[in-house]
């Protein structure tokens, strides 16, 4: 059942080709990020990926994490093999990869972690979720923590002994925190007890560390109203003193968690504050700015939810990708005198090419962000670091977004591959699903991702930064012309209508948002998921250029021509929805909007 | 949680206004299926649903059916509620709804059954699965049963007293039958020793019927190979004798059941035949004729499951549509003092426009195609029995493809709606979507639908079905274009891109199906989900145009405006994928065969 093969091949061939792994590693600060390091990181990730996490990952999934009441407290128990994992996770270093070198992180650019946390995912998504929001704590200490806070936190979380949570929802507060009501009461001693409940908390209780460092939005008793009144907190589990010695249990508790669709090894916990007197915390940041450290915590967040879709998909595509390749059935379409296997049939090698491509274009996209992001951070030139910055602001949200929303369709494509056997729990292939059902809602719903996308990231700049990206897109695309052949005047003419018909969508968006802010969101989905499919196309032909100049330069790998049908299957199949997409942003207003909420 | 209510007001208006439920009645036989008639049975079936089978719809999920072995004999053990509610099914005389009046069906049209059968599958599919079975297998014997079988087996059954079963798949043979090894020894008496395994069979053992009539594939000595060599039998669990009264206990056994994604109160059986000395069976139609049989059930059954992705998008719908109303986050988009309702917010409403626009495109086709099915049998004339069966058979794959693609969509959609509610299983909207997503593939997947679509229903009659189809939507393109406005405007555009890119790409199908069956077999997943889509345009059209003229004739129901601009968004937003489908249909060949297997 744990057979996840990490694909280090296309990741080399991205990381090289399209993301521009030697461009990051002259960045200041990333020297060590060679090929060969990167590689051999890459190597071992793979082999903890295969050996260690994905064979927990259906046996996590059928245990699930347990809660039990023990009066005064209350404990989550995590399946078998997980905390042993954990351990050897942390031992190895794994959870500090991409953390400063100052509190004993590996400093390693974002380009190579999005590739490790890929291999995370795919073999064990319950697993790699506590990891995640670690990161997204240590991040947010790193940024605005006291040096006091860094010195007595950070250096235990690096090392992953202490894991980390985000406490964000509460049961009025969702999508909307501006709505949050949980309250923070300074002691005078610039400490403060937290009173509220708070739900939805990845990993707010388990058994696989010895503290639990929680960061909390609370309100302030003189905080204005809404989204200007939220402060951060960071609350631990065990009290930590001067030392980094553990003290006191905290007044902080797990008092039950969800019976969920899928990752159920990853316990989601409804955690209450101050049931006894108050849970002591100290301020992050500065009052009143919490959401604001929030949101560069999750755009992080985001990001590695996209990278969800992307791993899901990859793990149900080798999944099927097997099954395609064991399973005999029937005979072929065009005759054949014995049955053959099913990976010969049109239909499942279509729902194959529909994943391997789809996959491909997310891992491109996704990487050339990374790279992006680090860019972004780290490059000499300030104008760099700003253009960076913009694209990475861009593409967030359609990295979520459309990396999640494919990642579910991969899922159900995988399930569908198996027949009869895709709907038996046993066989796998449905765990896929249920797991990736979550990621188009958490970290903001496809929605709230595409309100993002065209409201703060294309409207409010005129779409400059959309623009810049066409732009490239149609280098790409007279490239294309340069070569001959019926494959490249395939991806040529798919891209091509591809990129007019995502030009024409956002002119429409930039040129309407301010008078029709309604009828233009409307559209906001179906223009994300038209960015997500032209911006993989585009990745898909940049990949096909290469190839093409591989072999025209004799590396006769089989790997090159099998990129360039992908990327012609991709055409055909993926980019061919784009028109259909632009008309549904430009012309679908009228008709979402007319009925009263009455006549639903 | 169990607030399903059957949507009468739409399921009135696809009867009466797009399926013609007076024509209909007026074919013999059929002649008490009065709108007043048919309107109490509906109204009365839906209290049913809505009262006794939607209440034990979750708890049903959460117990599952359960499986325990004592012995000499294996038990399955119904979810709490579902033994009670069977005999109420059956008392109230809903099994026999559309069976012969010869031996106590009530004989009604098919057009009615279909949309109370939606009305079972959407209040509670894992029950509604043991009637579907068992009317399958009623047909075979009706069809050709011998007069003893009738006598012996039907009254027994069609009162719901007894329950039926398909016994088609082996482990080696799923969606091909060829390889069926089941072996059937005759005994010179007429009677027939039954050994084998056979695995999927839905309610193969349960404890809310006196017995359960197995009809089963199998092989004679001397069958030839393949298809052509396979019988059918009738094994029943309990010998019956000339009086109809339960015998001996025959020797078959379910030695386990699935543990399945969904359907979980529906028992799916492995069931062993012959363990003990042989399953004592007789012979059901002619030695070797068995597949023959089958498909006929099995076209009833595919219809069966395309209503069960209508059913399932409208509870999901429902449920959806239930939570938007009282679920407040947020402010609105344009601005809002206060928080609002989520329906409030532009992509909810697109969400929820996309499953009511497509559930009523859903409904009205496959209603429309029941119809064409009792015209098919009971008209006068012999050319329009000819006719309407063609259109049948064309459309058969599409309803059970397309609707079950798309309830699976809506079943995702509707959790999306609840945002992280969705991901709680306490909520209920994720059951719809486990439950959906078995449909796309038992009874054939949608990859043998489509093959069947595009080989035996369009190429191998030239395509003449799906011209007079093709002809008729541009009919209704015509009638469109003597109305003013922009909605009318907006549904014949885009219909008239749809009927353009159908017949493309059926042009395609036709042409190069004889000399490239792998190349046009590619496409035949997206031709299939590109009829289903223009299809139901054509039906959505129809609608817009009937309503149109109530609204001129005085009659200012709300529901006809809201009818139109339902069609219009479909229009906008689902007909719009058309031409991308047509392009992928007839461009999308080589990129998908060109990889090696080695290659992927």
């Amino acid at each position: 059942m744990s057979n996840y093969a990490a694909p280090l091949k296309d990741m080399h061939f991205v990381l090289r080709e399209l993301a521009g792994l030697d461009r990051v590693a002259a960045l200041p600060g990333f020297e060590e990020a060679s090929f060969d390091v990167v590689y051999a990181i890459l190597e071992e990730a793979g082999k903890f990926a295969a050996g260690v996490l994905a064979p927990i990952n259906s046996s996590g999934d059928r245990e699930g994490a347990q809660w039990a009441d023990l009066g005064q407290e209350k404990r989550v128990t995590m399946p078998a093999g997980f905390g042993e994992a954990y351990r050897q996770f942390a031992e190895a270093g794994w959870n500090g990869l991409s953390c400063e070198l100052d509190f004993g992180g590996q400093g390693l650019p974002k380009l190579v972690s999005a590739a490790v946390q890929e291999m995370w995912k795919a073999a064990n998504i319950s697993f790699s979720l506590c990891p995640l929001l670690t990161l997204g704590a240590i991040e947010a200490l790193t940024l605005v923590g006291s040096p006091e806070q860094k010195r007595k936190y950070l250096p235990n979380m690096i090392a992953g002994r202490w894991t980390g949570t985000m406490n964000l929802t509460e049961p009025q507060a969702g999508s909307d925190l501006a709505a949050v009501s949980t309250r923070a009461l300074p002691q005078g001693d610039g400490s403060y007890r937290i009173f509220g409940q708070k739900i939805f908390i990845t990993y707010g209780e388990h058994d696989m560390a010895e503290n639990i460092v929680h960061l909390v939005l609370a309100r302030t008793p003189d905080a204005p109203e809404g989204v200007r009144g939220i402060s951060l907190f960071v609350v631990p589990k065990f009290m930590v003193d001067e030392a980094g010695n553990l003290g006191a249990r905290n007044d902080v508790q797990c008092v039950s968690i969800e019976h969920k669709l899928g990752i159920h090894a990853s316990p989601t916990c409804v955690m209450a504050f101050g049931d006894n007197g108050g849970a002591l915390g100290t301020l992050v940041g500065r009052e009143n700015e919490g959401l604001k450290t929030m949101f560069i915590m999750m755009n992080a967040a985001r990001f590695a939810v996209g990278l969800e879709g992307l791993a899901l998909g990859e793990a149900a595509y080798q999944k099927a990708l097997a099954y395609a390749r064991e399973r005999v059935q029937g005979r072929a379409i065009e005759g054949s005198a014995a049955s053959v296997l099913i990976i010969r049939h049109p239909d499942i090698r279509r729902m194959l090419m529909l994943m391997k491509s789809q996959i491909e274009a997310m891992r491109a996209l996704a990487y050339t962000v990374a790279a992006a992001h680090d860019a972004a951070l780290h490059h000499a030139d300030l104008d760099e670091r700003r253009r960076s910055q913009a694209l990475v602001d861009l593409m967030i949200p359609v990295v979520k977004g459309w990396c999640t929303e494919t990642g579910n369709e991969l899922a159900s494509l995988g399930v569908q591959v198996h027949g009869g056997m895709g709907f038996i729990e046993e066989t796998g292939a449905a765990q896929y699903l249920r797991d990736a059902r979550i990621t188009t809602i958490y970290e903001g719903t496809t929605g709230i991702q595409a309100n993002d996308l065209i409201g703060r990231k294309i409207a409010r700049e005129g779409g400059a930064t959309v623009k810049a990206v066409i732009a490239l897109m149609r280098e790409a695309e007279a490239e294309l012309a340069a070569h001959s052949g019926a494959d490249f005047a395939a991806i040529r003419a798919a891209l091509g209508s591809g990129i007019a018909a995502l030009a024409a969508a956002a002119e429409h968006v930039v040129a309407h948002y301010g008078d029709d802010i309604c009828g233009v969101s409307v559209g906001a989905v179906p223009f994300l998921k038209l960015m997500g499919i032209v911006c993989g196309g585009w990745q898909m032909a940049r990949a096909a250029l290469v190839s093409q100049a591989k072999l025209a330069g004799g590396d006769h790998d089989p790997f090159y021509p099998a990129k360039i049908a992908t990327a012609r299957f991709y055409a055909d199949h993926v980019l061919a929805a784009a028109p259909g997409l632009a008309y549904t942003v430009i012309h679908g207003a009228p008709g979402a909007l007319a009925l009263g909420e009455e006549m639903f």
